[in-house]
């Protein structure tokens, strides 16, 4: 029964057939969408990659293919011969775009028949994700996902242009490299010709991009692969893509300033969307401090307003007694939430608590003032003050928290994001971007008793801080940046250090010899003693960037072939088991914990 | 010393400027080829990726720049500020692009000094390859490498361009992945999340390209890394980068069209050659004939000449007695190469012997007639028809093997070549494009006893030679085809089955049960039974293919940081030990065989 396209060629696809095609013949090859008998005709609605297109067949016109017709189900694959018509009137539809016309059978084959599948193929299908990885080339055959990929496509093709067009040559390094000492935990790749060796898989191609300085390419770029042994909580994945990009002979506004106008393009050409440029900069203090976070999420307001100053020698010992220990007192204005309910409260307090706030106070400001447990402990003057500090209103809700400073910021800055969410002030289609900059360049670690590099030891720090770097470690700025979307980091990176005496001083602040520094960083630092360029870069998290461009909730809906939390992947099974000779190739053998064993 | 860029802004490239510049003022960022002292100026010639300019520093124009200049030496990054004037005239320079023009100094920074360099910064060093990849960021600053490079680029970028025209997404597949029982040697990679199990490095995405067909996305492609643990005899590399296409709803013309078409494309985009179309096809059978090889190069003549109906019944034993064996006698004609030594002819024998050839017969063809020591076997009828066969004049050398075809084909086709490089009869800068097709299917494994697949078993057999599965498997032809260019195989692919009638024919050709092929290709299957397109595509060697296009002689010349025969990265060390803790987490552990363990 099953036929071969012999003879025929492929005229048109179904998506794009229009009333400008009507009377014309055409030959289509595609995926039955469904099959409906109806008057005696039967309706095919064929699907491809450009959509679906409705195909008639009736007893007269379309001859012995009418019979075949009847046979046919749900996702068999089909080449249709007949001819464009429009549809009779009153029969159109006006939500399928090529809903005007109709193809009239004249002749089919079957090229492929196919089993009922496990799952509808639409969008918005409710169906278990594991289900839906399993099969993955079913689910990838729904609109929803087949938009995805061309968006993704698209992305990474707009942004090779761009980047093309300024002179950024795309150069791929190695994935079989060497493990270093820094970073998150690598894969490993055991050495056959090497005995007892192991290459690792690149956490990013850092290293080899600023070799690629060294080497007077000028302009780098890369859309590659990068790998992180990690513990997949939140939306991640083992191996994951980026836009890795490195440049010669810059400072922080060249970098920030072709970035926006990579991104205003991208966007553009992808999604039709224009964003504001330039985009804000906020410095990591000022982040913090209004928004808890470095990676703000600026589509509404509700900021953390600061009222240390007005509460430190208080009458509420909480707050006094926080501001004497160091710590701040800080508190956001949720706007028209006076009605929130006591268990409201306590679910509230119970979501800081997540992040180590270890309590949530709280005024409900009414047209007769405000009520709350602790307002007797306040002066008149002290919430005056408080209620101007946080540009409060009758009918709204202020919440405060007061702690060290770190607890104060996450703890608000995660609450802030809650009741955004809850009270739905998130506008949607809305692409808000900011850079993050001033970062400190070091932060101290308190179990190392020792100042620590808070991205690598090759981050540049600002110029005029760097006479701290002896005297006030913490307080030097690094000229690094992060680009923060809609509250998520989809890129960072930073000015290197390419002079041999500032990372002296620099591996000299985090303790670090110059023969533990050769040690560490051996080629590297030699390749920085023959002719460096001052030059700096960043990375996007294009997977990210894909999902927020696409609107979806996670990156596995724009990667093909996603893997699940505990780094399977359900469709071929992989990872998996391996024969004794291929183990002893590689020189290791398995060496299974008891726990595992006894399963 | 050493002074940031703060400040300044780089206006031009160095190797930019011409006469139209004169007069203009310019900042250039670069590095210092060499530094002369002449007639109390100091001359520096500065190199950017974009080539070099003479920049002239004169005490009363460079003032304070002047004695700094004194102190530069190679390899030093600088930033110039002067001005664009005309050579005075008689120091032209016309062997350089900026010969007509040279910048005067009126300021200078000193960026960064650089250590005097292991081998000199210029095109065409001989210095060991091992000393270029330990310092490969100074071997990447020579103008041929990074000429290189910058091909490289183009010739992605320009795939790209053309593979977005014609409607391929590209569609990243993983790179951890699994093990397949068929190919080369894996990489392997151990799961620490998935105890005692191994991802796998892909060796193509060849699965996950027929799983996107089934997924119906119709036109992929991706130019991504693959990985084969081979020991690297010949110039491979234990990762490489394939040019990846697969189509829906093709034929075998369909693909070999619009590959020509990328092929014509690239090259004119990137070097400006127009490489005539349509290329010829050779059937695999006519390719070992007149060639001895599938991958012949057609760049010159010297095709193989059969004589074995000539020799069938001739007075020389070894001949007749190979014909009678059922081998073949064929023979070359070494044009105008009969002045040959008696030695010449003693190392053709044995370099024919490397292919196991057990002999080379000659003919000295003079003006007298034919000079040989085995000429008086034959009749003179005999003598006349070999002549005539390999079109032979006076002056000629005649070489033949008498052999089983394979050896035959393989000692004359090494033998073509040998003397064609030796004899220059190998144009420079021609581009000869073939397709090799009509593979045979199956060939029989003297070893195992049955048909195995000659690509894999998913490779589709032409439709008219399906009935011969069963009756004469050796005898049925694959829809597969190879790209050929200057004897140098470039690209391959076929036609894949995606009948379930003709997988399960095609699996009992080569002796597998169809419980035994689902344990062997699972989940492939089970995808290929929910309505699968027939679907086609090839791969293409992108080193290989930069190499060809930039006249290199080794793929290690157009990658950035390749590996060693050893597999080893000179420049980062890698691969390299890893900490206990590192093995521990990924359940392995060490195990080397006795004779490593005593070094």
């Amino acid at each position: 029964m099953i036929e071969t396209m012999q003879g025929l060629k492929r005229t048109h696809h179904c998506g794009l057939l229009r009333t400008e095609h009507v009377g014309q013949p055409v030959v289509l090859m595609g995926w039955v969408q469904r099959r409906r008998d109806h008057g005696g005709l039967i309706f095919i609605d064929l699907r491809d990659r450009s959509g679906l297109v409705q195909v008639v067949f009736s007893p007269d016109r379309a001859g012995r293919a009418f019979s075949k017709a009847e046979a046919v189900r749900s996702e068999y694959v089909l080449a249709v011969v007949g001819q464009v018509e429009a549809r009779p009137a009153g029969t159109e539809n006006p939500n399928l775009a090529t809903g005007e016309i109709e193809v009239v059978a004249r002749d089919m084959r079957i090229l492929n028949p196919a089993k009922t599948p496990p799952f509808y193929i639409e969008d918005g299908v409710d169906v278990d994700e594991n289900v839906r990885l399993r099969y993955r080339y079913l689910d990838l055959r729904r609109p929803e996902m087949q938009r995805a990929l061309i968006l993704r496509h698209r992305a990474a093709k707009v942004v090779r242009d761009f980047l093309d067009k300024h002179g950024f040559l795309e150069i791929e390094t190695p994935m079989l490299t060497r493990s270093t000492p820094e970073g998150a935990r690598d894969f490993l790749v055991p050495s056959r010709l090497n005995p007892g060796r192991f290459y690792a898989l690149p956490q990013s191609p850092q290293l080899f991009k600023q070799i690629l300085m060294v080497a007077g390419m000028e302009r780098y770029f890369q859309i590659t692969r990068c790998f992180r042994d990690e513990d997949l909580r939140a939306d991640r994945q083992p191996e994951f893509t980026q836009i890795d990009i490195e440049m010669s002979f810059v400072d922080v506004d060249d970098v920030l300033e072709l970035m926006e106008e990579m991104m205003a393009y991208l966007f553009r050409e992808t999604i039709g969307v224009e964003v504001p440029r330039p985009f804000p900069r906020l410095s990591y203090q000022e982040a913090m401090d209004r928004f808890g976070t470095d990676k703000p999420d600026t589509r509404f307001g509700m900021e953390l307003r600061d009222v240390t100053d007005i509460v430190a020698g208080c009458g509420f010992k909480v707050f006094a007694s926080a501001v004497a220990a160091g710590g701040r007192v800080k508190g956001i204005n949720a706007k028209g939430c006076a009605h929130f309910s006591r268990k409201d409260i306590d679910d509230l307090t119970a979501f800081v608590a997540n992040y180590r706030a270890r309590g949530l106070a709280y005024f409900f400001v009414t047209p007769e003032g405000v009520k709350s447990p602790i307002a007797k402990f306040f002066t008149g003057e002290e919430i005056e003050a408080i209620l101007k500090r946080l540009e409060a209103e009758p009918g709204d809700l202020l919440l405060f928290v007061a702690d060290q400073p770190a607890v104060v910021a996450a703890s608000l800055g995660a609450l802030r994001l809650q009741l955004a969410r809850r009270l739905e002030l998130i506008p949607e289609d809305t692409f808000n971007f900011l850079w993050v900059v001033d970062f400190p360049l070091l932060e101290y670690d308190e179990e190392e008793k020792r100042f620590v590099a808070v991205h690598h030891p090759f981050t540049s720090p600002r110029e005029e801080d760097i006479p701290l770097l002896e005297t006030e470690p913490g307080r030097v700025r690094a000229r690094a940046y992060d680009l923060v979307l809609n509250g998520m980091e989809v890129g960072g990176g930073s000015i290197r250090i390419h002079r041999r005496d500032v990372q002296e001083r620099m591996f000299a602040a985090i303790g670090l010899g110059s023969e533990e520094a050769r040690e560490k960083f051996g080629f590297m630092l030699e390749a920085f003693e023959y002719g460096t360029p001052p030059h700096g870069g960043i990375a996007f998290g294009f997977d990210r960037l894909v999902m927020l461009m696409a609107g979806k909730k996670t990156i596995r809906d724009v990667i093909a072939f996603p893997k699940t939390q505990s780094a399977t992947d359900l469709m071929t099974q992989a990872p998996g088991e391996v024969s004794p000779e291929q183990l002893k190739d590689l020189h290791i053998r398995v060496h299974l914990p008891p726990e595992v064993k006894a399963k």
